[in-house]
């Protein structure tokens, strides 16, 4: 994310990442070097910044918002670890993956470290129905990825499923970001809900657009291969779009039908199928209007300044076309 | 676990069999079929078994107690799924494991899921202090797994990194299983600490004999290959004490030091040396030791049917041998 678009929460951010790496700093060596490297890999930190932002709203500076916002970081870099084992994923972010470094087992106990020591770090410091929450997005997260894989090669998904598993694997963590950050500011629960309401219309808007660049955007830009998720059978929105209304659907239908990964040359053809086809086009305006609603439902007790944050973190999202 | 051992537990071990069965229904078909095949898998339920016996060790039948031990008991197959993943096992108990019946992608996810229900379950309803025991002890057994990957095949390990590295695998588990069974009762500080310290003697105990098992029951005592921490060059106590003293010490070394997964022919003339030297009796002199431990540290203020119960568990886990 744009250093400038968090203004309001970049000390915070700063704070954090030297939080992060001392979080890590476990006694068992290999666990620090793993979990070092996942932390120097960087990333968005797009769920703490947002968690920030809504802590902050109310003008104080919540005691325990460091550990919470450090919490959420890690809960997301162990979902990312285990889904590079379960993607068999060699790079990300233009780096090399922990399961290409360290292989699939220390990845997986690494990812498990991370989990647990995320919640080591809150259970007594943050209350009860905090925990709840981000215990319960975890569920849906891992419920959201199962799903994934289930419809793998499955071309017969309706888009109403492919938006209820993009809100399990990747909205409704977002939208605990916020919701987490309001609580912490003690807003309203009608504020809350609102906070709440915002993150999962950004969250939305965010999968949206991660899947549009997956079809559009080159290796060097997304960190990762091209048309990586098409080449598994991965049925993002763009694709599913030019499944229904693509002139050459037939053929695209062809070549995910045989339901194995596919080759370059097959990813080239389908890409250029669903280019043809109103597909991306179709995406984006799905992402408009999530981001348009995102607008829509920020509280109306925001402060102006944050506020104004909120809205230009919307339009950055819909500025990540490539 | 013998059933009349856990007589005093035997109605609410019954329970949480239902209360298993209840809290992997997930509304995903998948998560559900595998996290329900994990619990009819059965197993021994000794971590819920001891939660419960201290839990009522003090009269009374704490409110908590059921999401406690189911959460204890989810956390437990969690473990298990992910260690079956790690270790590539395809039996457990002698049943097919998640990983070898759905691939190792759904048991990561699974494993996961299994984490966040289990903290789901209880963080509204247990205070603060129980889910950081809890949480602390999934991180131990991370770097227990760790560290345990990191000495295959390292023949020059200490007795004293074995301990400790079988403490963070299994015996901070089950100390913590009666520590948040004591803090539930209620007892005291002192008696809390000394159930602690009889879970952790016991569970020492309990681990060794397992690595005892593994080179010496069949395939169909133990219900998975017999020799395969061996043949994958885990260090365990009996091996590491014929390293050291076994007549034909440097006939085992060469062996090992291969440091490639043992073929059958190799595992049985590793065996043969382990079985010619002390190791095994070496090996059960020490759980005897720990369970005389864990005998001699169980709090004065225990009741007698209580205390007779933990001792039988202790004689119990002696009687394993094979």
């Amino acid at each position: 994310m744009n250093q400038e678009l968090f203004a309001l929460a970049q000390q915070d951010l700063a704070a954090l990442e030297a939080e992060l790496l001392s979080v890590v700093d476990s006694p068992v060596d290999l666990v620090h070097k793993i979990s070092d490297h996942l932390v120097q890999a960087g990333g968005k930190r797009l769920r703490p910044a947002l968690y920030f932002l809504c802590a902050r709203s109310s003008g104080g500076q919540p005691a325990t918002m460091m550990p919470l916002a450090t919490a959420i970081e890690m809960i997301h870099m162990a979902t990312l670890v285990h889904d590079d084992v379960v993607d068999s994923s060699n790079t990300r972010r233009g780096r090399p993956t922990a399961n290409s470094l360290w292989g699939n087992q220390m990845s997986v106990l690494t990812g498990d470290y991370l989990f647990a020591k995320a919640f080591a770090l809150i259970a007594t410091q943050v209350n009860q129905n905090m925990l709840r929450v981000l215990a319960d997005v975890i569920c849906a997260m891992c419920e959201g990825e199962i799903i994934q894989n289930q419809f793998i090669f499955q071309l017969d998904q309706s888009e109403q499923e492919y938006y209820a598993r993009i809100a399990k694997k990747t909205a409704d963590f977002i939208a605990a970001s916020c919701e987490l950050g309001a609580l912490s500011a003690g807003l309203t629960e009608e504020a809350t809900n609102g906070m709440r309401q915002y993150g999962y219309a950004l969250g939305m808007a965010f999968q949206i657009t991660d899947d549009i660049l997956d079809v559009t955007a080159s290796s060097a830009q997304i960190g990762k291969p091209a048309g990586n998720d098409l080449r598994q059978g991965i049925i993002t929105l763009p694709v599913l779009r030019a499944l229904t209304v693509a002139e050459e659907r037939d053929s695209l239908r062809s070549l995910l039908e045989q339901k194995v990964v596919l080759n370059d040359e097959e990813v080239r053809q389908a890409l250029d199928i669903v280019h043809a086809s109103d597909g991306v086009a179709y995406a984006y305006a799905k992402v408009d209007a999530y981001l348009q609603q995102a607008k829509e439902v920020l509280p109306d007790c925001l402060k102006e300044n944050f506020r104004e944050t909120f809205c230009q973190v919307a339009d950055f999202v819909n500025l990540r076309k490539c």
